[in-house]
């Protein structure tokens, strides 16, 4: 892992953080490096996370798994942390026949359950609490689907919930296989757990790969954010915040890393979005939101930062020979695909530059062993931003209200938040009977 | 159309709108709204895309693809505006057999390649100026992969492009079917005309109707905010913007429109982001971020709105009964997905609301005249907006940079922008010869 800082610092960058603000910086990331640290020993709620590349015990989720012997299909529910970790990895690592259902639309479901070989499709489905309205209800449509498709849902699914709830005593009465979430650990942080890890070893992938760029991860933590590429982001993101750059735009430049971004949105935006403070993640993709979003980041407000996440190396295809004179310069024979994408990023970071907005480029593998890496040192990275800033990183108060609202609503019981939506009065233009 | 704002007024959110200051901003969107008819009458650059509904023929762009017949799949070739109205158009239609390549990336394009019917594929290449680098290098790509499968890429090619450059003289040297971008519009203006209607077109979809809702839109508007939807959310976001609102989270729900979101997204980063100012746009979906964002817009800085996108109805699918008496509440037998989805929607609404975070609710109808009206009526809206805060909306200055520096890079021709990039000195932390 690597970043580079140059384009946030301040001779550079409008905001930008000077080399005197880091090393006054860095006099705070020493203890807070030892309070997470501590955290770790102690298995601390969520500090332990950090624990999991070491904990989790990769034989123990392919036996879980072996009845279904390699699958060519796997259908994760779960919605938020319990799908996002499983996309990630699965995405990231290229294993096809991987898809979630993580959110709740009757057309989609329908469609999807059209498409996939029901008979043969592996549901992983997880909750933490088993009580996930949203994950339930999907799994109780994909139930009947494989039913009526002719396949048995009882020899097709594999659970990951708590130790108790009502998917537990499911899994129990109808004895299917299943894993434990991780105690202790939110389910932003969970991606390296079975929450993760059950749908790469259903189809194949390098679980001992991805534990062990974890633990590469927390192997290069240290008290100093000069020696410690994951601290030193955190510490240029806590700066730049303080400095009024109060987005961060995450774009990665490697198609398959789409989903990484939303993992890092949801990671940073659920734990440190609260006390009225926390960067706003922005997801967007390199090389494609060149041509959507770039405009609003060279010349819009100076309230960004962009954080660019790129691949170490790319694999070599070439661009087929061209007819075109005009075109030429991409196919003299020896460009490549991965040039013009590189030359698209290094390109993109130089327009930022030249506009002094200030942007970081984190560089990471794409094997198992670089994703594995990825995840926890953001991970990481997370937690020292949240004790730079002091907030409550492991908590998301502000999920549940919505959560108990919408039970009330759909049930008969009331509860203070759905009673306070009656009293809402509408103020709408526009004519409902138009049409 | 319509559009709900109680939970935007100052009454109810913090930052908040005065009705005495929405009262002000009308008596501005009286002559803006003069401004913008003028420019569409008389064909104003940009002006000029209210005009397509009415202007873009159907039978023309049916006889183009004729010779195709149906086509099972479409493989849409072209980047930004030129790839994100046909697939939001498709996506939000329904119509499967439609994907876009509007990215770099010679893994994921190859494990596409290996997906599709190559030989029944009909591939529809965008571009207004012809020299696209990204749709260019990809498009040589799809045609060595079609040949290699056995297809003739001339026989399954239809281009659309402007009235010159490298692209024209491919169509009229292998003689391709092909059409014209609309003159004087650009890319994210130009889904309702044949960049976003041919891929419809070629899967059957009902362009008439997109058509008519286009036409609708413009009918629709007015020199007031309070009988326009569409202005009255402009002046929304533009009073939001000048209170410190300075992001607009964009949240469909529903999945089918999340490219919606990112289509929106880019017709106001691009439109709008510029002169250090114009709001930042963030993708959501609904219900799924309310287990990722949510949190941070409701507990974190008070610099949002956050727009709702609802269909006005949805289908009836029943949630099938649960042996879970935990859960009772979703499989009472008569409670449907879009009970479930519906409720949602409602309750993150109530939780923003009873935190004083200023969202609004704009309604459509699903189907294609609801998603043609929705399209123009938002086209309208980030015009209106442009006109209140008098910023050059049809152009993106900033984009142009990057495309000469990556030229730059790849060929010999040095170049301001490439040569600039040369003196970048880097800070890196991290080894890079660690692993």
């Amino acid at each position: 892992m690597q970043i580079d800082i140059a384009n946030a610092l301040s001779g550079t960058a409008r905001p930008g953080v000077s080399e005197e603000a880091l090393a006054r910086l860095d006099e705070r990331v020493g203890p807070a490096h030892d309070r997470i640290a501590r955290g770790l020993a102690d298995r601390e709620f969520g500090y332990t996370a950090l624990g999991l590349p070491e904990r989790v015990d990769p034989d123990r989720i392919r036996e879980t798994v072996a009845p279904f012997g390699r699958a060519r299909q796997v259908l994760t529910v779960g919605i938020g942390g319990s799908a996002l970790g499983a996309t990630t990895l699965t995405d990231a690592l290229g294993l096809a026949g991987h898809v979630a259902i993580d959110n709740v639309d009757p057309v989609l479901s329908n469609r999807l359950f059209e498409r996939l070989p029901l008979q043969e499709t592996v549901v992983h489905v997880v909750s933490k609490s088993g009580t996930t309205a949203e994950t339930l209800a999907n799994f109780l449509c994909v139930r009947a689907a494989i039913d009526e498709a002719g396949g048995d849902w009882t020899e097709q699914t594999v659970v990951t919930t708590g130790q108790d709830g009502p998917l537990r005593e499911m899994a129990d009465r109808h004895d299917l296989p299943s894993c434990e979430t991780p105690a202790g650990v939110p389910g932003r942080f969970a991606a390296v757990s079975p929450v993760g890890l059950v749908p790469l070893a259903l189809l194949g992938g390098d679980i001992e790969g991805v534990l062990q760029g974890g633990r590469d991860a927390v192997a290069g933590l240290s008290g100093s954010l000069f020696d410690c590429p994951a601290y030193a982001y955190a510490a240029i993101c806590h700066a730049l915040e303080r400095r009024d750059a109060v987005t961060n735009v995450i774009m990665p430049y490697q198609e398959s890393w789409e989903s990484l971004g939303e993992w890092v949105a949801q990671l940073w935006a659920e734990s440190l979005g609260k006390d009225g403070g926390g960067l706003t993640p922005v997801r967007a993709l390199g090389a494609t939101d060149q041509h959507s979003q770039l405009q609003l980041y060279r010349a819009g407000r100076r309230d960004k930062l962009v954080t660019f996440l790129a691949p170490r190396d790319r694999p070599h295809v070439a661009i087929p020979e061209t007819d075109r004179e005009g075109v030429g310069y991409l196919g003299d024979g020896d460009t490549t695909m991965g040039d013009l994408i590189d030359a698209e990023l290094t390109a993109t970071e130089a327009s930022l530059r030249a506009a002094e907005r200030p942007n970081v480029r984190l560089t990471f593998d794409s094997d198992a062993v670089g994703i594995g890496e990825m995840l926890v040192a953001l991970q990481a990275a997370c937690m020292m931003a949240g004790e730079l800033r002091d907030v409550a990183t492991f908590t998301q108060p502000a999920v549940e209200w919505g959560k108990r609202a919408a039970r009330g609503l759909l049930s008969a019981e009331s509860s203070e938040e759905a009673d306070s939506i009656e009293d809402r009065a509408g103020y709408v233009i526009g004519d409902d009977a138009a049409r």
